[in-house]
C-alpha cells in the first residue's frame, strides 16, 4: 500500500491462461496495492471465474464499487466472455471502444478488453493481453517502436504514435521446452551448468544460421560429441541458438525497426537482452506493472473513472 | 528364399538405435534371405549383442561360416564396438581400410563399418549406418546426385562418382513428434484426419517461409481458429510446413544439386516425394535393400568374399 497515493478509482485484472494478477489502481493511474494468483483460465474448474475474482479482490471492494477492466486470455473462447479480436491499428481509444461489459452479483460491472489480430503472408496471429500491457508502455515515454515479450510464446509488437500497428508471434520458448524434454537432445544433457559462453555461441549460429534451424539443431548433439561445447552446456546453446534464430526472423528487413523494448523482467527477458546485444541492436527495459497502466487509459479513455 | 540365388557370401546387418535387419547375400551381391528385429542397440540389455546376432543368424550360420559386416548405431559408444567417423569423400573402398574386425565365439569374424562425418559452417554433421546404404545405392546406376533418407532425423547426401562427398542432418521427425506430443498445437489438434490438402498448403508455407519456421508454427494454431483449415487437419498442415521447411533448406544454393533420389518405402517417403513435387523438383526412389548392396560392396573391396 503506497501511503501518497490518491483515491482508489479502478481495478485492473490481467487474467492469462495459467496465471492472473490484479491491480487497485489510483484516480492517476499508479498502482496502489496488487495480488497474485496461480488461478490462470485453465485452473479455474467449471468455469467459476467470478468466485475467483471476489475472493482475491474482496478486500478491495468491501467499502466502495468500483470499476473492474479484465484483459488476456480471460475474453478467450475457454474464458469468461469471449469478445472478437480487434484489427489493427488499436490504441487505447479503440481498446475502450470495443470493451465488452457484464454486470456481476453485487452490481458491479466488468469491462472486458479484447485481444488483436492481424494478419500476415503466412496466415493471421493473435493476442490477449499483451495489446493491453502496450498500451501501457507506450504512454510512458514509449510511443514508438518494437516492444519484444519475451515468454513461452514471444510476441514482437510494431507501435506507431501509441498504437498497435503490427505484430508476431514466435513459438520459441514452447520449442526449447518440448525439444528438451522429450527429444534425444534432452536426454542427451547432462547437469545443468549455466554456461553464458555456450548460450552466446548458440546465439551467434542462430543468427547466422538463416533458414537452417532444423539442421542447426542437430548440432545440440554433434557439438558436445565432438568435444566442442561441454556436455553441461547443451541446454544453454540450445536456448540460444533458438532465441538467435528468432531475434534474426524478427528483425530481418523492415521488422523491428525503431528502439527495442524489452517487456517483462524474468531471467528470460535477461537472455532476449543478451542475444540482441549480440546482434548489434540497443534496447532499453519496459518498467513494471504496464498492464496496470493500460487498464487505466483504457479505462479513462471509455469514461470509467468518474 | 530365392531358388535361382548363387551359394551364400557374406551376412550384412544394419544395427541402429530402435531395430536391426540382417541379410543372407549370396555371391553375386543378391539378398538370398533377411531377418529384422525390434532388438535396437538400446533394447540390447547387458549389451549382450553377441546373443543377440547368434540367435538371429543361427539358422544361416550352422553349416558353414561366412564373414559378417555390421552397420549402423552399433560402431557408436553405446554399441558393440565403438570406431571413429571416416572423412568425406568416402567410397566402398574407404570404408573397406576403414573395416574393425572382432572374433566372436565360434571362430567368426564380425567387420565394423564406420560412420561418417562432415564439418559445416554452423558445426560436424554425423551418420552411423546411412553411408553404406548410400553405397549400396550408388551402385545402382544412381551414381551422382543427392539422396534424401527421411526419418526421425532425415538425411541429406551428396554423392559424386560414388563417393559420399557431403551430408547434412535435419531432426524434422523427431521435431514434428515433440511438438504434436507436447505443444499447445498438440493438444489442439483434434481428430486424425488425412488431408493432403492441408499437407500442400504447410508444404507451400514452409517453401516460402524462410527463417520464420518459429513464427510460422504458430499458424498451426492460427489458421484453425480462423476457421481457415478444419481443426482434424491441423496434423498434416504441421507435417507439410516443416518438410517443407527443410526441402527449402536442403536445395537451397549448390545443395540438393544433379537428380534427387529418395531412400525408403515408408508414408514419410510418400510426403517427402509430395513435397518435392510441390517444390517443382524430380525425384525417383532407390530400390529396397541398399544397405546388403552396401555390405556387399565394402566387403568386396575387403577382399572378404574370397
Amino acid at each position: 500500500m503506497n501511503s501518497a497515493a490518491s483515491e482508489p478509482a479502478l481495478i485492473g485484472v490481467d487474467w492469462g491462461t495459467s496465471s492472473l494478477r490484479a491491480f487497485l489502481i489510483g484516480a492517476e493511474g499508479e498502482v496502489i496495492d496488487g495480488v497474485s494468483s496461480p488461478e490462470g483460465i485453465m485452473q479455474v474448474s467449471g468455469k467459476c471465474f467470478e468466485a475467483v475474482l471476489d475472493r482475491l479482490i474482496g478486500p478491495w471492494v468491501a467499502q466502495t464499487a468500483l470499476p473492474i477492466l479484465a484483459s488476456g486470455m480471460i475474453t478467450s473462447r475457454n474464458g469468461w466472455v469471449e469478445t472478437p479480436y480487434a484489427a489493427m491499428p488499436l490504441g487505447a481509444d479503440d481498446l475502450a471502444q470495443a470493451l465488452k461489459s457484464l454486470e456481476v452479483a453485487n452490481g458491479t460491472l466488468v469491462h472486458f478488453v479484447t485481444g488483436a489480430s492481424t494478419e500476415h503472408a503466412g496466415g493471421p496471429d493473435v493476442m490477449r493481453g499483451e495489446e493491453t500491457q502496450i498500451i501501457g508502455a507506450s504512454s510512458l515515454g514509449l510511443n514508438d517502436g518494437t516492444f519484444v515479450m519475451p515468454g513461452t510464446h514471444s510476441k514482437w509488437v510494431q507501435v506507431v504514435d501509441r498504437r498497435i500497428v503490427d505484430f508476431s508471434t514466435y513459438m520459441t520458448g514452447e520449442v526449447f521446452a518440448a525439444l528438451k524434454g522429450h527429444t534425444i537432445l534432452g536426454t542427451l544433457m547432462e547437469g545443468d551448468d549455466v554456461s553464458e559462453e555456450a548460450f552466446e555461441m548458440g546465439v551467434t549460429a542462430g543468427l547466422e544460421g538463416g533458414a537452417n534451424l532444423l539442421h542447426n539443431l542437430f548440432h545440440v548433439r554433434t557439438l558436445p560429441l565432438m568435444g566442442k561445447i561441454p556436455k553441461g552446456s547443451t541446454a544453454d546453446y540450445m536456448s540460444g541458438l533458438l532465441i538467435g534464430t528468432e531475434v534474426a526472423a524478427a528483425t530481418r528487413g523492415a521488422r523491428g525497426a525503431g528502439t527495442l523494448t524489452i517487456v517483462g523482467r524474468s531471467d528470460l527477458s535477461d537472455r532476449y537482452e543478451r542475444a540482441l546485444q549480440t546482434a548489434g541492436l540497443e534496447c532499453r527495459r519496459a518498467p513494471d506493472d504496464i498492464a496496470a497502466k493500460g487498464h487505466f487509459l483504457i479505462a479513462r479513455a471509455a469514461g470509467l473513472l468518474g
